[in-house]
């Protein structure tokens, strides 16, 4: 099968399966059950085993999954293998925090450029990262081949931030701002915002 | 149709759409079919008249949707028409970014609590809120009846802190901790992880 066919939703939840089986790991379990999996992650044996058949299914039957084998190729399959360099558009509160993030590291995620337009921050360090005007984007991101970008601009500079992004072939965005971004079909953006989770959780708490 | 029975997945997209509304109605727009809303967001005229079903329908057909009708019945399911305190644990980077956040309080949204365990940053004031030690959190959250909490600490007493939350009668927990939280099945989490929405994005990396 090939990547194109699995539905996005299924992809979605692999880096959630990864990041279970790696806490599994460190508890020093060795195998595991989709029922078990199932448990922890609050969702059912038969939806994680029909998404891990899409990639060929990784267990025998009654003999649940080996956890490392299974870490290896969540890990193959969603790229995971090398070090990403990512930019961050934005250094407020939320680019700078998302900059300092010591899980980023430890899952292969290096923050190696920071943007934004602001004199007063740009010159100044976070991390290990030195705040550059915005002006220079195209020409860093596009020389360094990066790939991937986060957002955290003002609403009202997304759009033309992604058409930039865009412009120095980034194809992966992960968009903090409170909009819907217009991009081309290949390139694939992730929209992040806590108050659409939060209304979302709302919803459940009506009745109080 | 009662609550329980519509699909948790068509409750997220709730709030998408409302946001995609709101910028509509801020352009000007007064009416929108579902076809022109599905271009803006990204998925089918279908799925969103399906998903509105759910709630009887709110348009004729052929006549496309009044934007502020839809906006007010969407915020009357998503139970919006009202403010909602919300408490932040961890003073940490993160936790500072959300307390600061300036697009919750136009989406009826108040951080009024926020706790930590760093004596260096506890009496210190964030936004309109002191940093106070989490020894007293049930107790303020209690007092002041607080059903929804932002978890920002660190992996390690992301569980602990739940506890704590779910002990103060918190029913819906915002989990920013790169772990999978043990709640009863009355308390709902949602999961905020950058790290795997990056990771849903690189799946799509791969060919380079």
């Amino acid at each position: 099968m090939t990547e194109g066919t699995v539905p996005d939703i299924v992809i979605s939840r692999l880096p959630w399966y990864l990041q279970t089986l790696n806490t599994m790991a460190k508890e020093g379990l060795h195998t595991v059950s989709s029922n078990m999996l199932a448990e922890r992650l609050g969702t059912t044996a038969a939806q994680i085993r029909k998404d891990l058949s899409f990639f060929g299914g990784f267990g025998k039957q009654g003999m649940g999954y080996s956890i490392y084998y299974l870490i290896e190729q969540l890990q193959k399959i969603l790229n995971l293998d090398r070090i990403w360099q990512v930019v961050v558009v934005g250094a407020g509160d939320l680019g700078r925090a998302l900059t300092h993030y010591q899980g980023f590291a430890a899952r292969g995620i290096e923050i190696v450029l920071l943007f934004d337009v602001d004199p007063k921050v740009i010159g100044s360090q976070v991390g290990s990262v030195v705040v550059q005007h915005i002006d220079l984007l195209e020409e860093e991101v596009q020389s360094m081949g990066i790939k991937i970008a986060i957002l955290t601009v003002p609403a009202e500079a997304a759009q033309l931030t992604a058409d930039r992004l865009v412009q120095a072939d980034v194809e992966a965005i992960l968009n903090y701002a409170p909009v819907t971004l217009i991009v081309p079909e290949d390139v694939r953006v992730q929209h992040i915002d806590p108050v659409l989770n939060l209304q979302h959780l709302m919803y459940y708490l009506g009745d109080d």
